[in-house]
């Protein structure tokens, strides 16, 4: 049986690639690291010497300045050097392969990549081709991963629902290109979530999906009914041009998340997005402003997770 | 009354989003901690720890390297952790608002956004909504401001001509569509110069000029004549194009700062430009390189009256 | 007779515009000083406080991912803070001429500027016109020069070879266009190489280029042959476009380094390259990931090379 890649042989973290397979005790100690950094950030001086010397690369081979800057916060709280490196633009456009460019950053002694490829299984190439001094955190790679999203998701249900093995989650929208989806489905079963669900149309939810644990439902108001916490999946634009979807209009009425459905749930029930929230197509206002929605609690949440990350792959 | 909404229920300084309305004593107070961070940028090591773990968010809707890097300095020489965002490129485009893209990032606990946008009033619009430990900085909204522009200027005609009280302050060119000069008129009318004076063509004037305190020139010689202060303005190339203006070249014949000209002024006299410089088009580079010329200690101050707002907004 | 431009009266480094005319004593200093920061890469804190508070503008006036990243790193573990600053995109678009752009950015203090330009002699004239408080690093310009990468091939070749004054050493490709030749030349014939040679077809080499001291081969067999040092340049595709060669087979097939021309050279030759690799057209993968490729330590070398120019220059 092969090691997974994403552990060194004394089964500590070597890099973040997915949630799919880590032991659960790896992502608790993720979770419990990260509730050591919340207070950082309301100091008056927000940073720790963790990471100092360090030098951090963001390597963005597709664009998400919002993701970036969470990296470049984190890292720069904990005092690493961050270089930004916008890939897209950059050496791969002279005809160099990925894994070239990725010998020569390494060459300038880099110790932590943070990879967003449109590809999946990007950063997992990287990780292989890597030495064992220089650390992978995936950032997102196609349809495939995006860990540090599941893991601030599932930090932000842990704050707000304390015990997940009582829990109904209703993850909501398209599932089929959901990246987000599928590192919360992961991070849920593994931590002993009972009951998640995906909700959203046929056309948008990927074959087999049962396999990974989860009940499917094509009707919005079954699919939240009773839930503890609702997870929706933002709407891409270019999934309808792609005739997959047929309007925002017919996507709202089917499964946007309005007040009326919101009562479904239970009352206490939490209302978490990934972001950026399209208003009127997968969400609506009064819902996303609402006092049950913790969409900003996740991105705060989600510093402290990447703090936590990038300080246990540093060994610290 | 409604309270300034730059100020706290203390009366101290919150946000900087306009000089207009800002009592005399804040912007002296301001003058006065630059002029304690000039020496700084002459020391061996030109930092001071004053915005250490801080963080600076640049926040560019519209591009401009310029001023985005005086901020950048200005916020590292205060030892702050600044990241730069263009958001022109970036979550914009996903079709999320200004003020979801503003509460994403207050949830990462910035401490400051440096704003520049081409809209009028966009950077109030994100002060009201940003909540009481973020301080939003007007680094030009569209026509209307661009107070540490206004406030370097000052800094610079104090440190020329000492007094205010006694200056004849001329305004030459593009006042219209010019953040620059508004900002200038405000600071120097609350500053207490008695003589300030808008030199320019009929169709770049805002009508109702008057005012605002100043007297009003359609000819050059005129305006300009016994100015200890000759504020020249950037004329920008769309104005040509848009047909306000006839020609660069019928512009300088008319409004162009030439020795000639100059020798109107008082002997003297002091030269400023916002920059960057169009030679040739509003100031004619014997003017623009000659000894009474302060441009480049423009920019010098520029940084200095930059990390006199950061650390005053900073509490420091 | 004139002072060497890059050369202060005391005869001490003030700027690094180009290797030609350097005197052998201050490439050897040079050198020296790297070997004393190779070891900071490998620290756990990969770090020195020596540059702490100077201001390092990288000034891209031509987009450079790789070479920009190699001086924000070296600039960062000297404790400088690094402003990047992509002209192309920037105030030049604005009109404003290269000169008031670099006193601009004097103004605000810069100690360095590491300048890339498209232009042969644009970091001379900028060097002309800094105030003696500023140092500038070119950091490519045109065809002419790119003398950090000069020293740490330099370097490099130290590294492995110990002794310049024994050592025949080909550059094989596209000399014509390549600045990093003519860098290599200079340091070479500057340490006392005795034997350089340039490789390429005639298209490709410069006439005269016999006059900077190296034998010219236009067989790659009999340029490479018993050579201790392999110094491959980059084909750039659009010299292709451009009829100076013919297709990137046919120059493979001449001048491609397969094993079997390696064979040729000394047993133990080791084989630079610039980067970025252009696998099957001037480089065999075999060779390029080889036992005699040291490819990979060249990068890691550079970054102690411009940590040593830098600090050399800041007066450290």
């Amino acid at each position: 049986m092969s090691r997974n890649p994403q552990l060194n042989e004394k089964g500590a973290l070597q890099h973040l690639l997915t949630i799919e397979g880590l032991p659960r005790e790896i992502l608790i100690h993720i979770l419990d690291t990260a509730a050591s950094f919340i207070n950082v950030a309301e100091r008056d001086v927000k940073k720790v010497p963790l990471m100092r010397g360090k030098s951090v690369f963001n390597l963005f081979f597709e664009p998400s300045t919002r993701t970036r800057t969470t990296f470049e916060i984190a890292a720069k709280r904990l005092s690493a050097d961050v270089i930004n490196l916008n890939i897209a633009t950059s050496s791969q456009t002279k005809g160099e392969t990925l894994l070239d460019t990725i010998d020569n950053l390494s060459a300038m002694h880099a110790d932590m990549f943070v990879v967003r490829h449109a590809s999946s299984g990007a950063p997992y190439l990287i990780a292989q081709h890597v030495g064992s001094h220089a650390h992978v955190v995936n950032a997102g790679d196609g349809r495939h991963a995006h860990p540090t999203q599941g893991l601030l998701d599932s930090y932000t249900i842990r704050h707000y629902k304390r015990d997940f093995t009582r829990l109904a989650v209703a993850i909501v929208g398209d599932v089929l290109h959901s990246r987000v989806a599928r590192s919360l489905i992961h991070a849920l079963t593994t931590l002993g979530a009972p009951d998640v669900r995906v909700v959203g149309p046929k056309t948008l939810l990927p074959a087999g999906v049962e396999q990974l644990g989860v009940r499917v439902f094509h009707n919005m108001d079954a699919g939240i009914r009773d839930c503890d916490v609702i997870a929706m999946l933002r709407v891409q634009n270019e999934r309808m041009r792609g005739a997959l979807l047929p309007s925002e209009q017919e996507f709202f009425k089917s499964f946007g998340l309005t007040p009326e459905r919101l009562a479904l749930a239970r009352p206490d029930a939490i209302v978490m997005h990934p972001g950026p929230i399209n208003r009127g197509v997968e969400i609506d206002s009064a819902v996303a402003d609402g006092s049950q929605a913790v969409i900003l609690s996740q991105v705060t949440f989600g510093i402290a997770v990447r703090m936590a990350v990038l300080s246990i792959l540093a060994g610290k």
